[in-house]
């Protein structure tokens, strides 16, 4: 089950919205036969690849699955019922799949045909590795990543707004990367006016994320990088109903997708409902990637979900220059959210952090 | 030459304002012999420990020693004769003492007794060993170690000013054992009103710190930590001749000692000349423990010569949250000061960074 949720994980940036899943089949010796993951998303499912893989010596095996087989026809058919054809004497699967056209049904099939069936091997390891597929599957909402980089005084630019290169090639790398396997970058209207950045992944991933800006006035101005290359990539514009009419439709001719929320007057764009609309649109994985305004917004509501930090041992001063985390934030530090077991690797002279954030409890 | 560096470093916190020294004898053969190390202010010098070690096996040997001899009579006789009188053959010196009493002087009257002398190995780490003892003969001023501990969003404390604690209890531990070896230790007035802390070795280590309180109008209450435990360690006010009479006066009575600076109005305690009082004190390392007004100061005016930041994988958030380093803070990115082959190690589940600052050329 191990190597299958490491094959599954290659899947990571192509398969979603679907999960991703790895499959290998044993022999009665418990030796490694073949294997297979979801490779892309409308492609065969793991199972299906495996059994292909095995090109007929499956009967009597043990298949290993990470998540529980589809019981229904979607983009392809029913792999409960591959997997009974192909004879199995035992599927070993890490967790049921909660989808609504499945939950248990697949289990049951192949429990009816005969097949010895254990669930629950690795469940955690698997439940991590498709979070953000269970996140979207069960709140509507995508997985947020947040990323920043910041001095070693925790500062994202100069007092002057400059921030270009705190980090190194290096990390720069490791978030280009990252966004090249993610449904949506997001940024504020202050990071996108102070660093016109293009907030591409450069070079490609397997998929292009839509560009976001969070920008409650509208004012995204027309000559901006983000603006000027949007062959390259979709650019959205969330802001409120309230921003000038003229502004949005300058910028939706020149190409900009412009949603409009409902917000109290004095207050930004509401980004639980953007997370919604994000949602709606079946994006798996977003990335906010600054400023300190909408990340204090993103974590006074408690809304991310892993965090990319990235420490650069440098020191620039200023009780003016901004940082990472702003808007109202906790007062006692017991109460704050940790990382959950966070990984923690020195890339390019910078320090790395990265994990999943725990909210604790007040 | 690198066994001599390594046991020379044993004394540190115990020799200064001594230099570090180590001392290694060799025979014909490069066999290692016997070793000594300066181990305590006072007592006799690394070449002599050495020599009394190898009880009387040294003529015709090779002495390894990470200094040049000294060739004056201080509170021991001069090393250079002790090493005359031994016979050794040959004597390896990573670099030449710069005090003015030795200066050279050392390794020519080993010249002159006939002994091979050869200067010069492994002399960057050997500089780097004493380099808080050469700053002080250089310049006067003690070698200034910051320290911080913050959150992943680089804050030094909640919004309400909630910090304790931040760190793990392997991060603080570090800190009093870096305490426990130093000559002073600084904080602000408002980190002080703030924390209430005792700025104390816990447990003890070789030497006992004054601590020092940057505090322009000698607002320090008479109730807190600091005056209550001045029979377990000093306790020095730097404050401005304007400061109340009558607080000043208070405090002496309580047995702190107060020293005043001339600084424009509207301006803090001058750091630079804090610095020059702790150095006429023979004050060889001191440590600033924040907050970021005191450290703000000291990085805008290049006084920082090594940082030790601890950042802890929690998120606090907070537009008003402090961050450690304000002041006014430079503007352009590639002008930071950046550190020198920072170590970067994780302890306790907080990452320690840990270097010497060089001043980058804006």
């Amino acid at each position: 089950m191990r190597r299958a949720l490491e094959i599954a994980a290659w899947g990571t940036g192509r398969v979603e919205p679907n999960p991703q899943v790895g499959a290998v089949i044993v022999d009665e010796q418990g030796t490694l036969i073949c294997e297979g993951h979801h490779q892309q998303f409308g492609g065969p499912h793991a199972e299906v690849n495996a059994i292909t893989a095995a090109a007929g010596n499956t009967a009597g095996k043990t298949l290993f699955v990470t998540l529980e087989p589809c019981s229904h026809h979607g983009k392809t058919p029913p792999c409960s019922q591959a997997v009974i054809d192909a004879g199995f004497a035992k599927v070993v699967v890490a967790m049921l799949d909660p989808s609504p056209h499945t939950a248990g049904r697949g289990v049951q099939q192949l429990r009816e045909a005969g097949i010895e069936v254990e669930v629950g091997l690795l469940e955690t390891d698997a439940r991590a590795l498709i979070a953000p597929f269970l996140k979207l599957l069960t709140t509507g909402r995508p997985y947020v990543h947040a990323k920043w980089a910041m001095t070693l005084d925790g500062k994202l630019a100069s007092r002057t707004g400059h921030s270009q290169w705190i980090s190194s090639p290096e990390s720069r790398a490791i978030v280009h990367e990252l966004r090249g396997r993610i449904d949506a970058i997001v940024a504020g209207a202050k990071t996108v006016a102070g660093d016109d950045p293009l907030l591409t992944a450069r070079p490609v991933g397997p998929r292009t994320a839509t560009r976001v800006v969070v920008d409650s006035q509208a004012e995204l101005p027309l000559n901006s990088q983000l603006v000027k290359t949007i062959s390259e990539a979709p650019l959205l514009l969330a802001t409120r109903h309230e921003a000038a009419p003229q502004r949005v439709e300058q910028l939706q001719t020149a190409g900009v997708e412009v949603v409009q929320f409902a917000s109290p007057a004095g207050t930004g764009v509401p980004l639980g409902e953007l997370l919604d609309e994000l949602g709606r649109r079946q994006m798996t994985n977003v990335l906010f990637e600054g400023g300190g305004t909408v990340l204090g917004s993103l974590f006074d509501e408690q809304l991310v979900d892993e965090v990319h930090v990235f420490v650069a041992p440098k020191i620039v001063g200023g009780l003016s220059a901004i940082t990472p985390v702003g808007g109202l934030g906790l007062e006692q530090i017991p109460a704050l959210p940790s990382l959950n077991i966070p990984s923690m690797t020195i890339v390019g002279g910078d320090v790395y952090i990265h994990g999943r954030v725990n909210q604790a409890d007040a």
